[in-house]
Parts: structure tokens; C-alpha cells; sequence
């Protein structure tokens, strides 16, 4: 794949299929653009009924071009493409890209047309961008197929479902100075290339330092989250997932042909597989900046070197929103700086330097140097009026501010530690800043920007050392018991388990599963003291026509004693038959009443566009009404389902309220571990449902388990 | 103090006091700024030593000035302050700007200053802006007090503890374009004037259209929400509140000398009084843009008219994020929308022209005024690419597309809907663009700003609402009754009310409290099933000295039968005994125990910066560790007791979960409206805690009601 995509990225020669004379068309534009842009390579424009187009020989088909094309940009119409294919196929043409629109997003003939396609590409091994794309641009190899002007050359690299999005950025960019762009793919309706292999590209290519992606929808989800943990290994990815919101995925429908999955799950995954996922689109542009510069920090704690109250102020709160640490700042650091600064000063953290470095700018180098050298110290940021000594105070200041920020920007290099810039006079960009910039520090006006992406690179940096050190946990395959019991359950015809085939089945994995007793008649009660011990007992009906026991009079709880026994026993069939007078009732379920404790819900769903994923959440009003609720894609790592927990938001009930013990989380996490191992070792499961368990001080209770198989167990 | 604040702002005259022949001198550079901002009032150089600075007569004192004097800017330190005073006292000059440090920050010598200094303004009838303060601007009467360049006038009062925050603003205004200031005041340590006075000035300036306050810490919270109630009628106040975290209070308060309340008190407070609350610095400018110039609207349903499905379906998702609600377009406008739009668009909202405005920009216009007209659509928002038409598809566009913006700007005054518009194309500023800024429509780079504008003015227009038809209630006095409880506890020289004079007390102000029983004997208890009936009852020792009645084993719950009650009655006594021997121990209280519902709790404190205050939330976990609460200043208007209920991120669960019917709302309201009266009738009572009232779907009932006084009845 990668080649194919490398081919055209990096095309030393492009064939324009449908070049034209007409400046009005694009595939005039096309060819105007890629020579105003400064494109090196060979241009050949194809059009049978012309010799020359804008002063290059045209032909009058690909397979008349003698050299080798890397890739062509086809402008003509959706019904020409089979058959353009097949010429490339023939030529050995990797790559195409396709501006046509007209497919799946008309109807039923547009869909034969891409069918067609997409055959013709596979078939002549051609990779497909497109069609509905506005095309590609490569900065470095000077290719520019998109009519945008004047883009910012930089290191981000941008694939997006919308040519708008780029447009945006590009205009943004260039706006703000000091952020530019590798390369951009519009993947259009993604007929062939994926967005993960889009990813893979960027992932690759080295003047690519972080990539953006806009996604409407994702196709095949499960193999984007498998990229981007490897990719995020090496560079930031930065996903906005739009049509997040009911109406917002009416919206999105519209537009592409995708389909749209939860958000809350989207998100979750994506930040398990190392992402940056963004929810505002204006945020996007800044954050890609800030991580595709910033050095990537060991820890998260973060000093401040400011020049006036305010912005520190207003940085403290944001910092401390996010959930950002401050640094403590040693004792020796805070004796350095009181012997650089002035008695006004503070030394801790924040430090302010009130005002001594009005006459001098590079005692801000001295400070910045000062802090960083302070090994309680991962992150510094600069805020306030960094850039603005000359224009404030006095011309003269000037060289003495320029070779400040040449020694700044030295810093981060050298001690292995990021630094980002606030400064009013980033409005005004100053000869300062822009040395700044220029030298590859992030410099943001606001200091909630900036605050921003220094809370995402704590959390770029956290997660790509959670997924290189907590490697994925996947079974070796079902047990034969695991086996045998859902042959049971798939030899009767049934979809669903009864409760103790669940909890047998989680047993077969690990999972410990309070005592349980199945009676099929009155006499079997007499062994509920000898299986169960003498306390009080739950009692639930069995029958798969009953899903909800409660609502049939076919749950009792809190039962003593064989008469109590006895007397529930006849009291939960009674009401199960007059429930249902058809209902196929195995008997009732007997166990121990489970101590009380925390409930929770962990359940394991098969998404359309994800695959395996598990959920977890606290039981009761915090998932039905709350939906304070986390998911993780299967397989997952033991960090994983750690982080899991502390994902939501009412976490903090886990560690004990009103006087309660904290709970026992090492045995939840086992308990989750668990649970994806027996999901991913029956695929055929299509939903498990462990709701509630009631997790103690001393372990969990699983107190009802529901399983669902995928249709028949197929 | 409007008519002082009228003479700075608006002054004719300014005496520089400290004026020097010195360029890097203060005294210097405030009569060359004032000069070179064009200046029309009379500028009265002072100083002993010289006898014309800058080609102006100088005059050796204030007193020496014939001509009427508006304000005195005062370059000098702060040790020549009083007498300068006594001098303006006599002059009869209205006010004084000061910009001295070296107060109150600097400790008790400073601190002796201020309070001459502070003597001598009231003494002598002078308003006084500072000390320490960077100085005011007033761009209407071209008077520039502030060192600060080229400053974009507009509709826009900013009242600012941090100069920096107002550089800040400046300079990113000039980087945006279309916003701009009418006057500025750096209020430095307010020693005078405050917060609340500059605030009244914005509501009666015309030139102020919004006003924007950068807050570090309230000296008078209170005045200043009852300005804000007043001033919100007329037009909005933007409020940033900075040292919200605990981290950042610190930096604050060496900043400043304030104090900070806890910030989401704050926040709901101001929100009370009509503020609208920015908690991002780098919000602040744009929201304060949007409201200073959009149309208040009727209601807050918003129409999307857009030309790219992207920012379309980035704006849903930012509205719905918002809780906006979308508009359903009338079949009328639909079917007008189609007749003038192509077939491929979108003629729902969000309405998708796909194309059909791209030769003929004015169809926008078209477009924007049929849903405007449309009664199902209160606010309308331009998304997309807006302004580029000429830059996109043809240059010979720009003539009709300037023209369509003079169409757009006129329609929000026609139907009296807000319009906003978002567009890439305002990075460029193209000319199109401009005239929609220049005729007051905001234009916004990214759909998020826009949509946050959009919801800050519903909720803008809400609260104006609210406030103007839902009256504070203000009880008439405490009644005799409630008088005589008050004795009874102050004369026995307790702080705490006993739970059952709390209870007492809470019936004299209409609240329904369940029957109950002092019982200080044994014998007492036979007269339970008489005043209390049979059912089961709960127990609860009553002794000023055990605050934590459970703890100490002094609470017995679901107790029957007169057997039962004796021997809860002995255990409690014994119980409290054993847990405290030197307790007074004044009985048992006896009550029936409260039906199951939702527990919630109601609170009054007196914050030390806003005075009375009611605290909401939920019982149990979602007070103590989710900390999900809401706040109202007291007294409180109906409206103000539902919005709070609302606002609490729990709140559904008063609607009923997992099948129990809703609570019943107006009797919750009407009982925070009673303990409203109680709290304000007695403001002796410091604390007042109804922990927890159990709300049933007919009604309410107190079960725990604590109050304690402020220190023996003062």
C-alpha cells in the first residue's frame, strides 16, 4: 500500500487525463497549478483531440506517453473511468486520482459506476484517491493538484472528508505564521484508498511531524484504531470527528455515505489507540502545531515564567481545568532565579518576573534556562509580553531580544524538554517571535491555547508510553468446556443464555461467579442449605421468554428458610406463567444474596464500525440517566482497562464515600481482562451484559450475566 | 457618582500632575499621547519647575489653573497624594486619576498612604480611578489616558484589573477587525470607585453597546450584582472572573489585594444578575463582538444557511453541544427555498444551497431573507465560505456580492432576528466581508465562536427576561413568632439552633414539617402513637454539644411499638452519654419516618463577598463527590428557584428514574421560596441547612433541619 501511496505523494511524473485548452476547466487549472507551484517533474496532459495544451505536447492516451507516470490526475467524467483504469493497468500506473462526482451518493446508477471502478482498479492494481476528491497537494515535492494558492509550506500533514476543512486551515495558517502543511488528501468517497492507510502514509513520511485528520465517517474504523497505535508511536494524530450530535449525523449522511457510530465510543477508542481526538474544529489547527513541535516531555509538571500577573493568572486556571499539574520548583531553582530577578519577583511557581526583564530580555533565557535545568520541572511555558521589550520599552532592545529567542530556542533541544510561548505581541509578529517560530517554538496569542496543547501532549506523551509498555491481552482461543456450552445454547435454537449457562461460561474464564443452584422442582430446594449455606438467597426465574424477570413477578430476593423457599419457588412460576402462558420456564435460579457494595455494569458490544468493545460504568441512575459510561476497544491492555475506570467521570464513588472502604480495583481489572478474553475468544457472542456487579472492598460479585449470541451463534 | 465618573470619562479639561520635559517620564509621554489621539479639551501641564512643557504653558499647581479642571491625571508617587487632594477639593475637580503603585501591596507604610489618601478624596468631594492603575481611555472624546497605540474604536467598554488583559484585547482587535473599544479604565486597587460604579457608567454610556469586566476579585460582590440586574435590562456585561482554582487564587491574590469566593458560586450569581460568564480569556473578545451587536432575540430556535456540508455539520454538532435548539423551517419556506435553490440542495435546515448561490451570490440574500421571514426561526446563521465568491469563482462577482451584503446587514433590523455569519474567507477580509462588519454584522473565521455568541445571547435574552418579569421576593419582616425562637436560642447563649426550634421556626414561614415529638423523658413516649400514630418512627438525640447525631450513636431509625421506642429511647441516651460524658443531653426528638423519594438539600449561607446565598443539589454522592450544586444570590425571584433546579447536571433525576414519577416542582420551589423569606428575615441566622428533604410526586418532607447564628445573635 504504501508504496502505491508514496508513488503518488511523491510523483515525479503526473498525467492530467482530460487536460484541456479551456482555462475555465480543470484540467486546464490542473495544469497551471502544478507550474505555478513549481512542480518538477514531468507533466503530461492527455486529450486525444489536442497536440499541445499551455505549450506541453499532450497525448492522445496514457498508454501513448513512452516514460513512466507515477500517477494521473483524471478529470473526466464518473462513465470514462473503467476504462481509464484499465490504461493504467496496462501502463503499470500506480496510482490515481479521481475528481469525478456522481457515484454512490446519486442513487443506483451512480453505485454500478463505482462498482465498475473500483473492479478496474483492483484488477489493474491501480490505487484509487477519490473520486469526489478535490485532490492532493505535497508541499515538498512541490505537487500541488488542489486550486489553493499560496500554501504554507510546514510539517502537518492533513487528510479530510471535506475540501472546505483544508481550505480553512490554509487560510488559517496563513493568517497565524509559523504552522504549515506537507502534505492534504481529499479522500473523497474513499471507493478504494482507506483513511488508515492514509494514516500509514503520514505515519511514514518523514516531512510529516503530526497529522490531522477531518473524518465525517469512518469506513472501517477497526483498521484506523489498529494504525494509529503504531503511528502515534512515532507522531501525533490529531482526529475531529464531525456529525457527532443526533442532528449533526443528519447532517453528515447528507453529505457523504457514511455511517456515523457514537461519539462518546468513537472518542474513547481513538484516544486508546493514542489519538488526539478534537471537539471543537477551531482548536484543531493550534493543537497540530503544538504537537507537531513541541518535544514530546517525561512527565506532566508545568512551571510558568511570566511577565505580569494577569496571563499567569489566567494560565494557573487553565492549567488547573485541564488537570494539569504545576511544578514544584526546587529550592536551588527558586535561590537561582531570586539572585537573576528582582526583589518584587516571585520565585515559585508562577514565576513573575516584575519587571527584570525590561532593561535586559535575555534574563528571560537565564530564568527559562534556570527552570528547565529543575528536574522537578517537565514542561515550561513563557506568558504574557515575550516579543514586545522593543516595541514596549525601547528600540534599542532589540538584538539583545533577537538573540534572546535564538538562545530560547535552543532550549528545549537541550534539555530535552518542550517550551511554549504566550505573548500579546504575537498579534503584531515582531522580529522576536518570529525567530521564535522560525526555530520551531509554538507561540500562541491567548493562554488557553497553549494551555491546550501542552494538556494534550501530557496526554500524547501518557498514552504512547501506555501502549508501548502494556501490550495488548488476547486469548489463545475458547476452551472446550467454553466450546461446549455454547454448543448447548446454539443446539436448542436459542439466542439467548440462560443466566447460569452465562455465568458457567465466565467461570470457564476466570471470572469468579457467587454459588448458584438451578432448581427445576420443589424438591430441589432441599439442597439450597447444602449447596448454599443458610443466609438469605436471590431467586430469579429461567426461561427465554422472560427478559425482564422483575417486570413478570419473576425475581425474589432476601428468601430464608425451606418454607420461604418453598413458597417463592411456586409463588416466581405462578407469575411467570401468568406473564406468559407460553413461556418456556427452565425452573429458578437460587444463590446467596450478594453483600453490598459499589454496583457497576460491564458490558461487551460488537460495533458496526469498531468491532469488539467493551463498556464499563457504576450502576443504577450513573448509567441510565447519567450515561457516564467508558469504552475501550477488544483486545485492550491491562492499562487500558485501568485507565477505563478512572475515564468516568463519577470514579471517584470507587474510593469510598460515607465512610465506605475504597473498592477493590485490581480484582475489577482482572474481572474486565477477563470478560474481553471470553468476548474475543466467542466472537459469535454478539452482547454480554454483566449488570449489576457489585464490586466490595474485598472483590466482586457478578450478580446477573446476560449473553446474546450473533444470530444462531453464526 | 455617575455625574464624577461622567466628568473623567467625558472630560474637558485635563491637569497632568507630575508633568515633565523628561520623554521617558509618564508626565511626558500622557500630554504627547493625548495630543497625538487628538485631543480636543484644554491640557493643563503641572509642575513648580517649569513654565511650558511641550510648547504648553505649565502652571506651578492645580490651583493656579483659572479654567475649569475635569479630571487630574496624577504622574507623582504616592506620598504627595493627600495634599494633591486637598488641592483638587478645592479647585472643586470632579476626579483624579492615579497612577502610583506602592499601596496596600507593599504593606503596612503603603497601607497608611491609602487610607490618607482615600480621607483626602472623600474629604475633598474627589472621585478617585486607581491607584495603581494604567489610566482610562475614552475613544468618543478622543482622550487616550493609556500608553497604548492605535486603538480600533467601537461599542465596546472594558473595565480591566490587568492592563495587560486590556492590551490584549486591544491588539487582538486590531488583528481582527470589525470590533472595537468606546473606553477603557484600568481600575488598579480601587480605592474609591468600584467595580459597581464603573458598571452603572457603561449602562448610561450611549456610546457602550456591551461592556466586558476583567475581574480578579470583588471588593463589593453585591453592589455589583444588583448593578448588573439593572444594567443587563438595557445592554449585556461580559464578566471574566480570573483566580477561579485554587492554584490560581494564590497567583491573584499577590496580584491584587482581593479576595476570591469559591468560582462556581460566582459564576451562578452573575449569571443571576444577567452577566454572561467567560470562563476562556480568548473568548472573551468575540462573545463581547457578538453581543454588542446582535439583535436580542424572541425566542432561540437557529436557522443555518450554508454553502458546503462541512462547517454545516460543524456548526450542528457546536449548537447541539451548546443545547441550542435548531429550527423545523415551515413547509412554506421550504417549498420557497426549493424554487429558488438547485435540486441537489438542501432545503431543510441546515439549508444546503449545494452550488446554487456560486454564479449569483445575491440568492444568499435571497435565501436568508425567506428564513428570516419564516416565524419557526428566531436567529440566522451564514456558514460556510460567504465573501469569497469573487475570490473563488469569478472577480466579476464582487460588485453583486457587496451589494448582497447591504441586503444581508439591512434584514436583521427588518425582521428584528439576529444574523451572524461565519466564513473562511474572513481571514482575508475581502471587501464583501467588511461591509458586513462595518454595518454591525459580526463575522466569525471558525462556527464555533459564532455558535458560542449565538448561545451566550439566548441565554443573554433569557436571563433579561427573567429578571424583568419574575420580581425578587423580599419578605416584610420576621414575625413575632420567629422573633421569640431566635430568643429562646440567644438566651440560652447557644449558636445552634436545636433541630426542632429549627423546625419550629421553618413552619412560622409556611414550610410543612412532619409532626414531631420532643421527648425528654420515657413517659413522654407514650404519647407518640397519640400525636404521631403506629407507623414506624425515626429517633434522634437533641443535645447542642453532639453535632453528628449518627456517629455518636444517637440516631434510631424505623422504630415501632412502644416497647421498641423505650429502648431506642435508652440506647440514644446511653449512647450520646458514652460518646460525650459532659454532653447536655435535652432529649430525644421522635418523628414518623419520611416516605422514600429523592433526597435533596437546601441551603443558605452568607458569603462573605455576595451576602445571603441559597445553595441546591442533590442528597448523598452527587453534593459530596460530585459536588453538583447551584447557587442564587437572596433574595430570589421564582424564576431564579426554578432556573436552579435546572441547573444542576443531576437534575434529570427529578423527573423521575427508573419508573418514579417526577417530584413535584412547585412545592420545591415553593419551599426554597419560604426558606428564602426565613433567611432574609433573620439575617442573624449565618447557616441554614435542610439535609436532606426528601421530595415525594405530592410534596416534600423536611427530615433534617440545622441552623446556626451568626456568633450569638449579632
Amino acid at each position: 500500500m504504501s508504496n502505491a501511496l508514496n508513488s503518488i505523494f511523491k510523483a515525479r511524473s503526473v498525467a492530467i487525463v482530460g487536460a484541456s485548452k479551456d482555462p475555465s476547466k480543470r484540467g486546464n487549472q490542473a495544469i497551471r497549478k502544478l507550474r505555478a507551484d513549481g512542480y518538477e517533474g514531468r507533466i503530461f496532459p492527455i486529450n486525444p483531440k489536442e497536440t499541445e495544451i499551455l505549450g506541453i505536447g499532450a497525448y492522445p492516451s496514457i498508454l501513448a506517453v513512452r516514460e513512466r507516470i507515477d500517477v494521473v490526475l483524471i478529470c473526466t467524467p464518473a462513465r470514462t473511468l473503467p476504462s481509464i483504469l484499465e490504461q493504467c493497468g496496462q501502463k503499470n500506473v500506480p496510482g490515481a486520482v479521481i475528481l469525478a462526482a456522481g457515484f454512490s451518493e446519486i442513487g443506483a446508477e451512480g453505485e454500478a459506476i463505482a462498482q465498475a471502478t473500483l473492479e478496474a482498479a483492483r484488477k489493474n492494481n491501480v490505487r484509487v484517491i477519490g473520486p469526489n476528491t478535490n485532490g492532493v497537494f505535497n508541499l515538498q515535492n512541490k505537487m500541488n493538484m488542489v486550486g489553493v494558492q499560496d500554501v504554507e509550506p510546514g510539517n502537518i500533514g492533513i487528510c479530510s472528508q471535506s475540501g472546505n476543512m483544508m481550505l480553512a486551515f490554509v487560510t488559517e495558517a496563513k493568517r497565524r505564521g509559523g504552522v504549515g502543511f506537507s502534505s492534504y488528501v481529499g479522500v473523497g468517497n474513499q471507493l478504494d484508498v482507506t483513511l488508515a492507510e492514509y494514516l500509514e502514509y503520514f505515519g511514514e513520511d518523514n516531512d510529516t511531524k503530526a497529522s490531522v485528520f477531518y473524518v465525517e465517517g469512518f469506513q472501517d474504523g477497526r483498521a484506523f484504531l489498529d494504525t494509529c497505535r503504531h503511528v502515534t508511536q512515532k507522531k501525533p494524530v490529531v482526529v475531529y470527528k464531525s456529525g457527532r450530535t443526533e442532528a449533526g449525523q443528519v447532517a453528515a449522511s447528507s453529505h457523504t455515505g457514511s455511517l456515523a457510530s457514537s461519539f462518546d465510543l468513537t472518542r474513547h477508542l481513538l484516544r486508546q489507540a493514542g489519538a488526539t481526538v478534537v471537539e471543537q474544529s477551531d482548536k484543531i489547527l493550534s493543537i497540530a502545531e503544538g504537537l507537531s513541535k513541541l518535544t514530546v516531555p517525561k512527565g506532566g509538571r508545568v512551571a510558568i515564567l511570566a511577565d505580569g500577573g494577569g496571563h499567569a493568572t489566567i494560565t494557573v486556571d487553565a492549567l488547573v481545568d485541564a488537570g494539569v499539574e504545576l511544578a514544584e520548583l526546587s529550592t536551588g531553582t527558586v535561590a537561582k532565579l531570586n539572585n537573576v530577578l528582582p526583589t518584587a519577583a516571585s520565585c515559585v511557581n508562577p514565576v513573575d518576573v516584575a519587571g527584570g526583564t525590561d532593561d535586559d530580555p535575555s534574563v528571560s533565557a537565564q530564568c527559562a534556562e534556570i527552570i528547565l535545568a529543575d528536574d522537578n520541572v517537565d514542561i515550561l511555558m513563557i506568558i504574557g509580553m515575550y516579543g514586545g521589550f522593543a516595541e514596549r520599552f525601547n528600540p534599542a532592545l532589540l538584538d539583545n531580544e533577537i538573540e534572546t529567542s535564538q538562545r530560547l530556542a535552543e532550549l528545549p533541544e537541550k534539555y530535552g524538554k518542550p517550551l511554549i510561548v504566550q505573548s500579546v505581541y504575537n498579534t503584531v509578529r515582531p522580529k522576536p517571535i518570529e525567530v521564535l517560530k522560525e526555530a520551531g517554538v509554538p507561540v500562541f496569542v491567548w493562554p488557553e491555547p497553549a494551555v491546550r496543547c501542552i494538556s494534550e501532549l501530557i496526554d500524547y506523551a501518557r498514552a504512547r508510553t501506555r501502549n508501548a509498555l502494556s501490550p495488548l491481552i488476547v486469548p489463545d482461543g475458547p476452551t472446550e468446556q467454553g466450546k461446549a456450552i455454547l454448543s448447548g445454547v446454539i443446539g436448542e435454537g436459542r439466542d439467548a443464555f440462560y443466566e447460569h449457562e452465562a455465568k458457567d461460561l465466565l467461570v470457564q474464564y476466570g471470572v469468579s461467579v457467587p454459588p448458584q443452584m438451578l432448581a427445576t422442582c420443589e424438591a430441589d430446594l432441599k439442597q439450597v442449605p447444602v449447596d448454599l449455606g443458610n443466609g438469605p438467597m436471590a431467586m430469579k426465574i429461567v426461561s427465554q421468554d422472560i427478559l425482564h424477570k422483575s417486570d413478570a413477578g419473576g425475581v425474589r430476593l432476601k428468601i430464608s428458610g425451606e418454607d420461604e423457599l418453598r413458597s417463592a419457588y411456586k409463588d416466581i412460576l405462578a407469575n411467570a406463567r401468568g406473564h406468559d402462558p407460553e413461556a418456556d420456564l427452565r425452573g429458578v435460579l437460587v444463590a446467596p444474596m450478594a453483600d453490598s457494595g459499589v454496583e457497576v455494569i460491564i458490558g461487551v458490544v460488537h460495533d458496526a464500525m469498531f468491532g469488539p468493545v467493551m463498556m464499563f460504568g457504576l450502576g443504577g441512575i450513573f448509567v441510565e440517566v447519567l450515561k457516564d459510561v467508558s469504552f475501550r476497544a477488544l483486545p485492550m491492555s491491562r492499562a487500558d482497562a485501568e485507565s477505563m475506570i478512572d475515564d468516568i467521570q463519577s470514579s471517584k464513588i470507587l474510593e469510598g464515600v460515607r465512610g465506605a472502604l475504597p473498592v477493590d480495583k485490581t480484582a475489577l481489572v482482572d474481572l474486565m481482562m477477563k470478560i474481553s478474553q471470553l468476548a474475543l475468544a466467542h466472537p459469535e457472542i454478539r452482547e454480554i451484559d454483566l449488570n449489576p456487579v457489585i464490586l466490595r472492598h474485598d472483590g466482586y460479585a457478578v450478580v446477573d450475566a446476560r449473553m446474546i449470541l450473533n444470530s444462531k451463534g453464526q
